[in-house]
């Protein structure tokens, strides 16, 4: 089979491949809308997860079964299924205490284009299909499918972790996909005042469109003196990161309430240390906590957020700037991701196929 | 000075009174708007908190500070502001546990039209004025705030209760004023499906408004049986109560999954015993959660609702189906409440002063 | 092979079955320590699972892996395991809501001696090895360790239902084995003063020995006038009921300040509805909460468990009242468990093999 | 009155001044029971709060009621009283968010010998009585007492904000008072091991007594190192900072599993920065949340300390290695505590009065 691939560090192409074995509890497919992610970009050009030789990329799809192991029950050669970027082993300790996606260890249940090969490839290879998967729903456009393996689960994430609740302010930092996924998703746990952190116009204007009440640009000044402002010198009740880099905390530090949750879901790619300020850490007594996480996933996560979709609560057309059709234009969308035109924000690409 | 009380069981009228005194911590304010609510019939007519003589009703009220004493740092004479139904001592052991609302014991908060005089007279008390209270936000019509006395934080409670999250499935029983907040609530905690049991038609199509997906209506068979036909079997994962008597309990608790939790935001006025079926409750094992709790309250609760107003997460305008101006429409607006015509939802008063 | 089982409803005896067959992600084992349950009694005598015909008993064993499927990468023939009496799937949607032990539906962990075959017998069959099992730890009593398949993980289970926590009174309500680890697993977390109920001299003693500081007869009157004595009229943060019957749950909510939590792990085995006081319930608002469930299991818990043992934390060797070896034993060990003569606190059972 | 004071940094010595007023919600109390902290030490030698003039020390004392305000009305003249030394505006906007010991703002709880006149004096003024004081147990030693103000509380706070549970491995760094608390305390939330990091014996010999496993010297290389080697490579789920410096952050991030907690209970008194190390952090997503919170005080609080204590689950008392008698020794106690001999943990002093 034909896969698109990281060579090696700072190199791309197309590589031929086994196809991947089917076991007991896993499934084959066929993907039939993939989108290509910034993390694939890390990956490639600043081996972000280190050297990689010939391995395929991507981790965003919704695919097609083409074989099912013998121990998978609810899903049959056929069946349209939403993948989720992450796909943890369920059995393991780390799933027993409440962090699947760490599974066998930190960041476990990351294999896609990490531990094993990536879905842009004319078949990938799924474990334990009966938990990670989900029915793709009837009527559900396959390309707005795919914000579903890791946009919209990493963006809300963001709230998750940061405990969002009704009536709080929140500052999200960087309004990228995951960013706004993560300002949509501060709407919908009830925040009251959101202000967002960038600057690209259609992503400003999409970060209105999901709820952003204030707009910040890092161009203007230090994000936190404008935070200040913009609240009287009251700060935020919560502070989500989508965006910037290690110095990015203490400037979420400088605007968080006592008692006040800091949720990073950036991947955090260079330097050896985040900085947290010490006096307005509150000499280390404020109760600001301080917490980043990979997206949760399976069946039963992905299935909820699809019912949300489902039901009208979120819309994520809007965030497919750029649509491509066939497996042969992953490297035209991948390329967009790296040099990130100023009216992008996500690209998509639909597979058809002929049987 | 004049107010609108229960003169007994079954019986109101107006009631002549010396204006409250001010304690060190209080406030006395004159209303701008008021609103009656379900519970001042259930006091009036049924009973529902005991025999009172000559007592003040109303507890859903717009004031403006006529007076405050030496200890309240935050209000002064003149500002204008929301006043919630429950006004707990913020000292008391209660509060230091997380229930503030159960102040020196059960429901002990619930002072308004219940341990002292209500809002529904020239002039009523606040006890801790800096705690209790917050400033009517500039631009928010006064109408629209009473709902931020009760109706909101009482429908909100319940999803909070129910711990509502993304993309889950939830049933909402009643869609009065309080049913319809819990719907609105559960939209902005994230919830995928919300069914609404209902019948009164401006209710189904403002419940539909604030993100009903599904409406029920108890005429058409047993409440149970038609959730789990809905759901194909499946049942939900969380429900709010917000309507009904003691024996919703048990149609709830056959729709609720293993792990699922039961809010009730009822007042319960009558009967015995609500009655939990065995087998369904998984004999005892099921992990179905139980709970019901009066709406939490407070000046940082208040602003919060407030914000979300403010910032458009909320509009409670189409719950006012009945609008009067002047004290003076008190008894007119209290019978509307009583005699419930099928288009009304809550009537509110107005009342503007000339200094 | 041989196992004891029930015959039908009322009827035990020995039966010669097939060794299980081992899926490849399952172990079949032998048992090195057995106890019989109350549950096994109801599960016999009072039809509590429905009519089952020549199904072999017990869920609570310590075990020798004899055979393990190709996919169990932790376990080894000839490894010791604890062996937890409810075995989840994994990769259910319960168990990614967080409620493993009703994988599959209500209860629905809970496999041995109710869907299957149980533990009583020359081998049985554990389902995801990986998941479920936890090695015995060196040193660890056999016997001993019995107590972390059921007893410890369901008494604990109270407490965390109850949310114990620093300083809190706590009310635990029988003190059978369950009970005796209720009362240990709340002084465990940190409550101060635990008033236990029940009458049975060794009972007792063991409770006051695990940290009961109150012994509350059922026969001095009814249990919620002698706590709210004991208390000066306060009651209770949290109740645990692991003992009487439904009409229990009334006395329960009598006693519970508001914001308690009432947590059952008592299987009700009988009787169509749970009453709960209206008024006591704070007319629904009182913010009592009402829940049980059935024991967590998993080998991450189990190792948990197996490790406060072994850091001295919990010894449960005084449970053990009776002692017992050989398969052959079983018969005798469980008419104990329906004699209850006055000394039992709990039978168990070691068997030795000579290869 | 005569108060043992801070003259200005690095300068102690007794000052007299005005017996401070009694407002009509507060308290004036005399010490009978008073502890130098090594807060206290920090206050003078090392300027840790800022320049003052003249500022009684103290926040850790056993008191006795001489005078009330008109609206306290829970406590009287002679009674003695469990002081804490964090004393919260109850109805502050940060204590309706469930942090009250900010109330006002970061640390704004804490007012003794900080925003004004401490314990140690003849006479010492109590804010919100009602909420803030707790009545001392009939038999409960004032000496040991003195121990609910501060080391106890934070020390468990330590244990709170880890989440610590059942059968958890759990690093404490650092064993002096506040540490050898949080051991304690972790114990007393079902802890399994408990690794301790400290080197003088008796501090060693009370971790052990309270519960610690393992004790680690900082002096046998990194603590990680250590951790990793005698966890078998597994690290811990949980840390509690109870004493080290901003660099002790990078060892906790090192040795906590991914979805575990570091807790710090710490005054960070001087640098810029605590440094998070980003790859052992998961490259921000690997779940490990860090947190630093100043112990929750209130009356419930204390009361419910005081009642663990009561009913026998802690014994304070070989923490006192050092006792004095009469206001006039001081001087001496706080040298104790600044020159910290070996066989120092804590001292206290008692004052015994005629009338």
């Amino acid at each position: 089979m034909k896969g698109f691939a990281m060579l090696k560090i700072g190199e791309v192409g197309w590589v031929e491949k086994e196809v991947p074995k089917c076991g007991p509890l896993d499934a084959i497919c066929r993907p039939i809308a993939l989108a290509p992610c910034t993390s694939d970009i890390h990956t490639v050009y600043e081996g972000a997860v280190g050297e990689r030789t010939d391995m395929i990329l991507g981790h965003e799809a919704v695919g097609e079964i083409m074989e099912v192991g013998e121990l998978v029950k609810d899903f049959k050669v056929g069946d349209k299924v939403l993948v989720p970027a992450i796909t943890p082993d369920w059995g393991s300790l780390e799933a027993q205490r409440g962090f699947a996606q760490h599974s066998g260890g930190t960041l476990g249940g990351w294999k896609f284009s990490n531990f094993k090969d990536g879905v842009f490839a004319e078949r990938f290879h799924v474990n334990e299909a009966d938990a990670n998967l989900a029915l793709l729903p009837e009527g559900m456009d396959p390309a707005d499918a795919t914000m579903l393996s890791d946009m919209v689960p990493t963006g809300f994430h963001g709230c998750e972790l940061a405990e969002v609740t009704y009536g709080e302010d929140v500052l999200v930092i960087g309004i990228g996909p995951v960013g706004l996924m993560a300002v949509a998703g501060a709407a919908l746990r009830g925040a009251a005042r959101i202000l967002a952190v960038g600057t690209r116009p259609n992503c400003v204007a999409l970060a209105k469109e999901y709820g952003a009440t204030d707009i910040i640009s890092y161009k203007d000044g230090p994000i936190d003196e404008q935070v200040m402002k913009l609240t009287g010198g009251k700060g935020v009740d919560k502070v989500i990161i989508a965006g910037g880099d290690n110095d990015t905390f203490a400037e979420a530090v400088k605007v968080t309430k006592p008692g006040g949750i800091i949720a990073n879901i950036n991947y955090l790619g260079s330097g050896d240390y985040i900085k947290i300020p010490r006096e307005a850490w509150g000499v280390g007594m404020g109760h600001i906590r301080i917490v980043g996480g990979l997206m949760p996933a399976g069946r039963m996560r992905t299935e909820r957020l699809a019912n949300m979709m489902m039901n009208g609560r979120l819309d994520v057309s809007g965030m497919l700037t750029h649509k491509f059709e066939g497996l042969e234009s992953l490297p035209e969308a991948l390329q967009l991701m790296k040099d990130k035109p100023s009216d992008l924000i996500k690209p998509v690409i639909t597979i058809s196929y002929e049987d």
